[in-house]
C-alpha cells in the first residue's frame, strides 16, 4: 500500500475556522478539492451514548460495559468514543432495548431475557434451565447459527444484537429452608426471574419478582425464604450469606448468562467499516474477557464465602433435580410454541446442545471428572 | 472531540511526488509545516509478515492464522496488513520463534511447548497433563498472573506472547491395543510429544516423536502401536480412524491447548497506540474464535467417526488414569525445579486451578453432571 501523506489544516497553517465549513478558497484551487474532500468521514469522530441496566461500575457487570466502551476507543484511536449510562442515569435498567432502538443510545449493555414482550425468542439468549454452558452458547451463537436468529429477531426493531459477557455457571440460590425433596418446593417463597422462576412455579413454588435492591431484606425479615441472584463474586458483594442460612448449587436455572451488546442499527451501519469492526471485534474480546474475570472472582469470593464467613453449601438432591429438569424441558416447549422464530431458535440449541453434549461427555467432562 | 480535517495530498492537487520526501516549498509557509507533519506516522501503513507452524490453511491451525491476519487488516482499516506464511514458505515450523525474535517476522503462530529449549517454562504455557482447561487456562492467563509470567519467559529475546486459540480438550489419541491396566503400558510403542511423553516413558512405554506428516504410515505399519494427535475435529481429517481400531478418551495429557502469537517486541513498540491496541484485543477475540470452531467442529467430527465410520471410542480404566496423574505430578514438579521461573509458573498455575477447581466442582462440573 503507497504511503499517503496525510495533512492536518494546523499543518497547513489554517485555522481550523478556515475549514469549519469546509468551505473552498478561490486563490487555491487545492483548497477547493480539500474542501470536498473534507466532508468524507474518513476522520470524522463519533461520540457515542451506551446506557446499561447495571449501577454504577457494578462489579462485573457495570465493570464490563466500561471495558467495552474503554476498548473501542483505544482501538479507533479516539474516533468512536462511548460514554456510558448506569442504569437510571438516562433511562431506566429495563428501558435500556427501547432507548437503543428509538435511537437515544447508539448502543445498550443489558441481558435479553428483559425483552420477553418484544421478542418470546429473547429469554433463550440468556439463560436456559438445564442448558448450554458458556462455551458451548459461544460455539452455538458464533458457529451454530445461534448470532443469526438472535439479530433475526430485533431486525423488525432496527436493533442488533451480540453476545458480551458471560457469568458461567451460576448457583441455585441463597435458602433459609433446606430442600430434601420435591415436596419441599411446595409453597417455597422464592425469588426467582425468567424460566427458572417458571419451572418452580409450576413445581409449586410461590415465584416472586424483585429488583436486586430489595432482595436482602425481604430474606433478612422472612417475606421470603429464598433467592437467587448470581454467584459467589456478584453474591459476596450483595452480602446475602448474613441473611441465608444455606446456599445450594448447582445452579440449574442458569448454566451461563449471556449479557447483551444492543446496536441500533442505522448508527452502526453510517460507521465506516473499521469502526463498524472494532465494534463487532471488542464485542467478541469483551466477551472473552468477562468470563475470565469471573472465573477468577467466583472463585476467590466462594473461598471467602466458606472459610470467613462460613457459608453453608448444599446440593440440590438428584431428585429435585430431576423433577426441575422434566418442568423445564414442559416450560421450554410450552415457549418455543409462541411462534415460528421461537420454534426455530428453540429447536436449534437443542439440536446444538445434544451434538456438543455427546463429545463433552468424553471431554471436558470426562476431564473434570478425573479432579479429585 | 473536535472535528479535524484532514487533507490529503491529492485533494490538495499536489502530487504524491511533491511530498515523498516530504519537502517544504519556500513559497508556501504552510507546506513547510505540513512537510513536518507528514513525517508523522498518523497514517503511516505498515506491511507485516506471519511466519507460522501449520501447513496453508490447516483446518484449526492455519485457518485460525489467517483468521487473526484478515481481523488485523479489518480493523486497521487496512494500515496495519500481515502476510500468512505457512509452515516451510518463509521459515520452516520449527523456526517460527527465531523469525520473530530476529525480526525476520514480525509475527509467529505456534505453540509455545516448541520452544522449551528457549525457555524451560515455555510448555506450561500450552498444555499441562491434568491440567486447566480453556475457560480456566484463560482466567489464569489474564486474570491470574499467567500472562505476565509467559512475557517474562521470553523477554531477553525481544518476543511477546500472546494466547491466540485453543483446542478445547483433547482426545488420549488412537489405539491398535486396548489399555487394560497399568502393565499394558509398558513397552507400548506410541507417539507422544512433550509432556505426555514424558509421562508415558516414566510408566514404561517406549514413546517416538513424529512429526504429523508420518503418523499414518506409522501406525498403519505397525511401527507404532498408538498415537496421539489433537481431537476428532483434526483427527477426521488425517484419516487415523484408517489405521488404529481403537479411540481413546480423556485427553489427560492435553485439558486444553494453547496456540501462541508471537510478536516482535521492537515492532509492537513502534506502532502507535491504536495500532497495539488492535493487535492485542485481535489475539483476544482470536482466541475465543477458535474455541468456538473446535467446540463446533468436534461434536460434529466425533458424530462422523461413530457413525459413518464405526469407530470405537474406549475410556482408559481409572487406575491407569490414576498412575498417569501421580506420574504427571512427578514430571512436573522434576520440570518445575530446573529455574526459579519455572517453579513460579508451576506454582501459580497449581494454585490457580486449585483455586477454581474448587468453584467448578459445584458450577461447570456439577452441569455437566446432569446431563443424560
Amino acid at each position: 500500500m503507497k504511503r499517503r501523506q496525510i495533512l492536518t489544516a494546523a499543518g497547513l497553517g489554517l485555522g481550523a475556522a478556515a475549514l469549519a465549513g469546509c468551505k473552498g478558497d478561490n486563490q487555491n484551487q487545492g483548497l477547493n478539492q480539500a474542501a470536498a474532500e473534507c466532508e468524507s468521514n474518513q476522520q470524522q469522530t463519533y461520540k457515542w451514548k451506551m446506557v446499561t441496566s447495571w449501577p454504577k461500575n457494578f462489579p462485573g457487570l457495570g465493570t464490563t460495559a466500561q471495558r467495552f466502551a474503554d476498548t473501542v476507543n483505544e482501538l479507533s484511536g479516539g474516533r468512536l468514543s462511548v460514554q456510558v449510562f448506569a442504569a437510571g442515569e438516562l433511562v431506566p435498567a429495563l428501558e435500556v432495548f427501547d432507548a437503543v432502538s428509538n435511537g437515544t443510545a447508539e448502543l445498550g449493555h443489558s441481558a435479553a431475557y428483559y425483552w420477553k414482550g418484544k421478542s418470546p425468542a429473547a429469554p433463550f439468549f440468556t439463560a436456559v434451565p438445564f442448558g448450554m454452558n458458556a462455551q458451548e452458547m459461544n460455539a452455538w451463537l458464533y458457529e451454530g447459527g445461534g448470532l443469526e436468529l438472535w439479530q433475526q429477531a430485533y431486525a423488525d426493531m432496527g436493533v442488533v444484537p451480540l453476545p458480551c459477557g458471560n457469568t458461567g455457571v451460576q448457583m441455585a440460590g441463597w435458602f433459609n429452608k433446606e430442600i430434601h425433596a420435591v415436596d419441599d418446593l411446595k409453597g417455597l417463597k422464592i425469588r426467582m426471574p425468567g424460566f427458572g422462576g417458571e419451572v418452580l412455579a409450576r413445581a409449586g413454588a410461590t415465584t416472586v419478582n424483585l429488583p436486586g435492591s430489595e432482595i436482602f431484606t425481604a430474606l433478612e425479615t422472612g417475606v421470603i425464604d429464598a433467592t437467587d441472584w448470581v454467584s459467589p463474586y456478584n453474591d459476596l458483594a450483595f452480602g446475602l450469606y448474613q441473611a441465608a442460612k444455606y446456599y445450594y448449587y448447582p445452579g440449574w436455572q442458569e448454566p451461563c448468562a449471556v449479557l447483551e451488546l444492543s446496536i441500533n442499527q442505522a448508527a452502526l451501519e453510517a460507521l465506516p467499516a473499521d469502526l463498524q469492526a472494532i465494534v463487532r471485534q471488542t464485542a467478541r474480546s469483551t466477551n472473552q474477557a468477562m468470563l475470565d474475570e469471573y472465573t477468577r472472582r467466583n472463585a476467590e469470593a466462594l473461598q471467602t464465602l466458606v472459610t470467613e464467613h462460613r457459608v453453608q453449601l448444599r446440593q440440590l438432591p438428584e431428585a429435585v433435580l430431576d423433577r426441575l429438569r422434566e418442568l423445564s424441558a414442559d416450560v421450554l416447549e410450552d415457549t418455543a410454541n409462541t411462534d415460528q422464530l421461537t420454534r426455530q431458535v428453540w429447536d436449534s440449541m437443542e439440536a446444538f446442545r445434544e451434538k456438543v453434549s455427546a463429545y463433552h461427555a468424553i471431554s471436558e467432562q470426562a476431564m473434570y471428572g478425573l479432579r479429585h
